[in-house]
């Protein structure tokens, strides 16, 4: 993450605007408008330089994507990737915004599935509030996804991902699927690797769980 | 598992009636009678030759075990242990059962933690209802165990636990705990290695969970 303090960061962003999004709040409740289309939308919350977003994107024209990070110097990255292809996709945005926002950017079951990939560990303790899948971002997620909408994660550290399956059941979150060596099994043979998925595959197994909110009581 | 066939099993275990139980429904509801206290009862399904209960029992005197195993020729081995201890202790049995059947041996709560360790994993799909945490033993389990009462897995089978995980889950059991890797994590120092423990951990991680049935409701 060298970029992280590029002071020229915001300007990029803002010379982006047919795919850069710096404020979401105007589209609640109006990003199919805004895609002009009625189309799922999966998004990811910590794209980093996003190439899982942009290869998903790419890959199935006919789901809407939002790769969401909160540092413009992280999202240049992103950016300086999509310039390079032919034609920007036109189910691709990409969205400058903390996580624990998200409710003020996504209307009620707007998001049909939410990716966390390779999300930041917090190792320590007293940290933990500020992992991705502790029950503060939960209560966000469940407010913006779908009835049977997936929440899916995909890690390859070992004690967030034993952190997050906790979390996950503790919250009444129902399981559709487990892999404990995802690049060793079967079945996921359309798996679309991140930039740290890349990195670090080498060195031990990625894990993944995928779960929806279904049975989880919407009201508390 | 070579003494699986072996003919003479059945008349060691007869001969062996000071810790073995060949009929367990006598004692259904009375197994603290048995044990001359009331202290908890922690027993281990598919105990294999009796290292881990053998071990605990010895360990942790303040607590009746129970080894059960479906195999007589396989019990035959944890006997042969337990001949080599100075004495028997006394807080220790070997059950010859089959798992399916612990309702009939047990009185509803009259257990306070089951331990699955290294359980036969049946890999194929067609097998997976003789999987020991499939929804119908998971059903023998919330019968027999206490309101707060663990159930335990430990394996070094990825796909049994993998299943295991989504199994516990779907069937609404708490979490407690979940470690991916626990002959390399901090704060299970405590652990009593199985057989199958030694001799297959060098190969890949030993996986743990730690579950109750606290909020399962016992009527449906
Ligand atoms: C370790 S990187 C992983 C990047 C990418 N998902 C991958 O797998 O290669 C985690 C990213 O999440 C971003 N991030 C962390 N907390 C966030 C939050 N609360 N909201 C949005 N993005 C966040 C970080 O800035 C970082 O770019
Ligand atoms: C793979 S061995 C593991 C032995 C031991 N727990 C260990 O970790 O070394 C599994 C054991 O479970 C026993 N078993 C399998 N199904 C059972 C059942 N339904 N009831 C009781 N025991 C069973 C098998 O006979 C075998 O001895």
């Amino acid at each position: 993450m060298r970029l992280r303090n590029n002071p020229k960061a915001n300007d990029i962003l803002a010379a982006h605007d047919d795919i850069v999004i710096l404020d979401g709040k105007q589209y609640r409740g109006k990003w199919n408008e805004l895609f002009g289309n009625s189309n799922p939308i999966y998004i990811e919350i910590g794209m980093g330089k996003g190439d899982f977003i942009i290869e998903n994107a790419l890959r199935y024209p006919n789901i809407n994507y939002i790769g969401i990070e909160k540092f413009p110097s992280v999202m240049v990255g992103a950016i300086k990737k999509i310039d390079q292809l032919e034609k920007i996709p036109s189910n691709l945005k990409l969205l400058k915004e903390d996580a624990i926002l998200l409710t003020e950017v996504f209307g009620k079951d707007e998001v049909n599935r939410i990716h966390l990939n390779f999300s930041d560990p917090w190792p320590k303790k007293r940290h933990t509030k500020r992992r991705l899948t502790s029950p503060a971002f939960l209560d966000v997620y469940q407010n913006i996804l779908i009835d049977n909408g997936e929440l899916i994660l995909k890690t390859d550290n070992r004690l967030l991902f034993e952190y997050s399956l906790v979390s996950f059941q503790n919250y009444g979150l129902h399981f559709e699927d487990v892999c404990l060596d995802l690049h060793h099994s079967e079945g996921y043979e359309d798996n679309i690797q991140t930039e740290y998925e890349r990195k670090f595959s080498p060195f031990g197994p990625i894990y993944q769980v995928k779960t929806t909110f279904k049975g989880v009581n919407k009201n508390g």
